[in-house]
């Protein structure tokens, strides 16, 4: 089986690893030339092809790549598809792509899905064996794909050992925009406030063990990765900043008052996540 | 050696395995029972005795409770202490206590402190060893104390393999509340907003693996313990907290506005944080 993979950063060199040794071909699209040799010499693909040509000789097409560029580019890969190939694509946005092949006459080609597995690091060398391994995938509309695309898309993720969800693209994107989206914004922002107002770095270094080093690691990811998700997502983001900036205002006010009891009782509240995430 | 842990919760209890077997008796002083009781079936303390008993026959006398208790009982302590006694406080702020004790006839047998470390878990059963290792811990107004009880402070933060720094504590409040204080408020109020607008726990959960999970690990926190800390740093805590603010309304008009290039390059700026860390 012959499975290309276009991106061969985090996502898709984890995902080209732990693919390898299943009687699979790897190919590797990259527009970046360097991140393309890289990976062959990580041995995360057999071979860097460009897109046209992989398209062609490829049973299976993942798209690994930052959401703008794979809702510009599915349009062409369905155009030239063969007809029992899969493209899948692993984007943090779903809506928009979904909408931008509704009425392509391949649509059944394709599975719109979403591994919910990341870090903040980026590029052929981030990526790793187990990334994927016991997270969850959604897919998305599957009701608008061939059973064969489906099942291929499945089968790709169980090899994985991930758990599958299955969703409407819209619900996606506004679950993913209060819970993940938003988790980067507050990290992003988090440490753009701290380098304002924390004039001396080594007093960032030190102070950093109790805990902002944690809350502040989503702030190093990708932004090549990341912009175009905020876009993609911006409604439902805005409306989740928006009840976070209103709830920090309250715990503003709470702190400038000195109203201990009513901190505590927050907190209290706050605490509920960890019921929820164990 | 006697060495007297007020408090025997994840920061007491981790002091006191790491202090084991150096030719200690470890006695624990919690207002807690059921947590005494629970730390010498842990093995973390020897003996369980109430604070004055406890006080008259140590040599060391270290305060891991929260900040407000702390600022309590330091006075009382000190007012029985041994000459040759030392009382060492661990709290996260640090100018409220040695205010608190400026003029006191022993206040040279005082020594301020804070060692940067900790977990969003709690308890006695929370302590494990080598939380300190590595790690720095902050001495205040060094010059308040007498020499033998920095020394011994000293002596015991070098026992947990940790690095000095000396800082004055109004210095020390301020570079804590803009990077620890802050992170804590920004996972906080990240647990209650997700939990106000994302009534479908399961989602909470099925989204958490995509950020959510580190960036909220502190909203675990305990707010016995972070309460009394916003109460005595809110003055600089107020302040970093309104710039948190004023940049999140920034990133949500960008956002509005798909100012997407404006995204980029705020993101670039705050991947800034990775070259401090590192």
């Amino acid at each position: 089986m012959t499975i290309t993979i276009v991106g061969i950063g985090l996502i898709g060199g984890s995902l080209a690893l732990s693919l390898r040794g299943f009687q699979t071909r790897i190919i590797g699209v990259d527009k970046n030339q360097k991140h393309a040799e890289e990976a062959i010499n990580l041995g995360l693909i057999d071979v860097s092809l460009p897109l046209k040509e992989a398209t062609k000789i490829s049973d299976l097409i993942v798209l690994a790549i930052p959401v703008d560029a794979a809702r510009e580019i599915l349009p062409h890969i369905l155009d030239h598809i063969n007809p029992d190939s899969v493209v899948v694509d692993m984007g943090s946005t779903k809506a928009g792509i979904c909408k931008m092949v509704e009425n392509h006459k391949n649509r059944r080609n394709f599975v719109a899905s979403h591994p919910i597995a990341g870090t903040e690091n980026s590029g052929p060398s981030a990526a790793f064996h187990g990334l994927f391994n016991e997270k969850i995938a959604i897919i998305a509309e599957k009701e608008k794909s061939a059973d064969f695309a489906l099942l291929m898309c499945e089968k790709m993720y169980k090899l994985l050992n991930m758990k599958l969800i299955y969703m409407n693209p819209e619900k996606h994107d506004m679950h993913i925009a209060y819970v993940s989206h938003l988790s980067h914004i507050s990290s992003f922002t988090l440490g753009l406030t701290v380098l304002d107002i924390e004039k001396d770095e080594d007093q960032i270094f030190n102070m950093a063990g109790s805990g902002f080093e944690s809350t502040v690691r989503l702030a190093k990811s990708s932004p090549e990765m990341w912009a175009p998700i905020f876009e993609q997502n911006a409604t439902h983001l805005s409306d989740a900043l928006g009840f976070y900036i209103d709830n920090l205002k309250k715990f503003k006010t709470i702190i400038d008052n000195k109203e201990t009891k009513n901190a505590h009782s927050i907190m209290s509240k706050a605490n509920e996540i960890r019921r929820i995430l164990s």
